[in-house]
């Protein structure tokens, strides 16, 4: 039997996704299954729904709520947490970078480190001095990389990918999709996993 | 130190609110910790936020993903579900009886009986006739309640409720509020329930 994996959809600006970008490559490696990296852009999902901004700010009170939670959420994980600056950030630049450590294998300790400059390090994100820091930091070679990010076949490469997303019915990051079944949320990462191994889905803990 | 507890706000229309429902009981028995069972309804509080109907049925993508995440759910607990025909079902009638229940001691049997009409059996539960009959199944006086929960001072409990729940920043059911934090979702009943005991929130499984 091939070894069991899953695709994680996620997106630099959003807020759950930090969760879930900081744990994933531990728990799947536990779990012995593959990730299969998708950097993706939230905002064109979002307008397809009708949102032209994050459904936290549309909502107010979803919005209040998110905060607190995602700080709880980040202290029972262990992770650090800074309330950004702004939110959400535009997380084109680091998702097309993304895009190109998916197929050379950095995507996930690069992924980290900018999820770490916009929630635990209040990092504007979006410039691409600091993403160039981020890759330099790495001993990644920083101007080729960004080169070849704002190409026209890796720009493409991004919008094909985003178009995916909305195609598979995907509304909001982080999402999963093992054999065709769709997770949507940092909450269900176990539950993915455990489908990807075949397994009953785990209890809750209580 | 007293016992600890927490506020189990619900509604009879909302799917996750199904789920606690059913295993909410066991949970915090088992937890040793009390629940203040507080029947809402989330109409008001939608048409707060601009919706006019279950953001399950405004956004589709959302709405096909929670069907099949209630399926998966259900299964994963343990419990029988049906795509209801109607959805949602106007769970006014039986939000008020449930104020009753919540008074005197039988909203937790009541309550599942509700949730099991509505999301195992697809039974109509706006129907006087189908909460008489659950009711009378639990062996409590069908006619008798169901008029103190049709009286104006019930009536305006559960609109004082209602608004209350605005008020608390509540934007969606289940919900749990714990010494002034607010939990959201089903995905939240352990998270909420380690708080009241005052400690650490339990470690996702694995």
């Amino acid at each position: 039997m091939p070894r069991p994996s899953i695709e994680f959809w996620f997106e630099f600006a959003s807020t759950y996704s930090y969760l879930t970008v900081m744990r994933i490559g531990d728990a799947a490696r536990r779990a012995e299954v593959d990730v299969v990296w998708r950097p993706f852009l939230l905002g064109p999902v979002f307008l397809a729904l009708g949102w032209n901004d994050s459904p936290f700010n549309i909502y107010p009170p979803k919005g209040r709520y998110m905060w607190r939670d995602l700080a709880r959420l980040a202290d029972k994980y262990g992770l650090p947490f800074r309330l950004p600056g702004r939110f959400p950030r535009n997380g084109l630049l680091a998702a097309r970078v993304a895009l190109i450590g998916a197929r050379e294998g950095w995507v996930e300790r690069f992924s980290q480190a900018v999820m770490a400059a916009n929630f635990a390090e209040d990092r504007e994100i979006s410039e691409p001095a600091v993403i160039a820091d981020i890759l330099a930091a790495l001993a990644l070679p920083a101007d080729d990389i960004l080169q070849r990010a704002q190409a026209a076949p890796n720009k493409l490469a991004l919008r094909e990918q985003t178009d995916r997303a909305v195609e598979l019915g995907l509304f909001g990051a982080p999402s999963f999709r093992v054999d065709g079944e769709l997770f949507w949320g940092n909450d269900r990462l176990e539950d993915a996993l455990a489908w990807a191994r075949g397994e009953r889905l785990p209890p809750a803990v209580g």
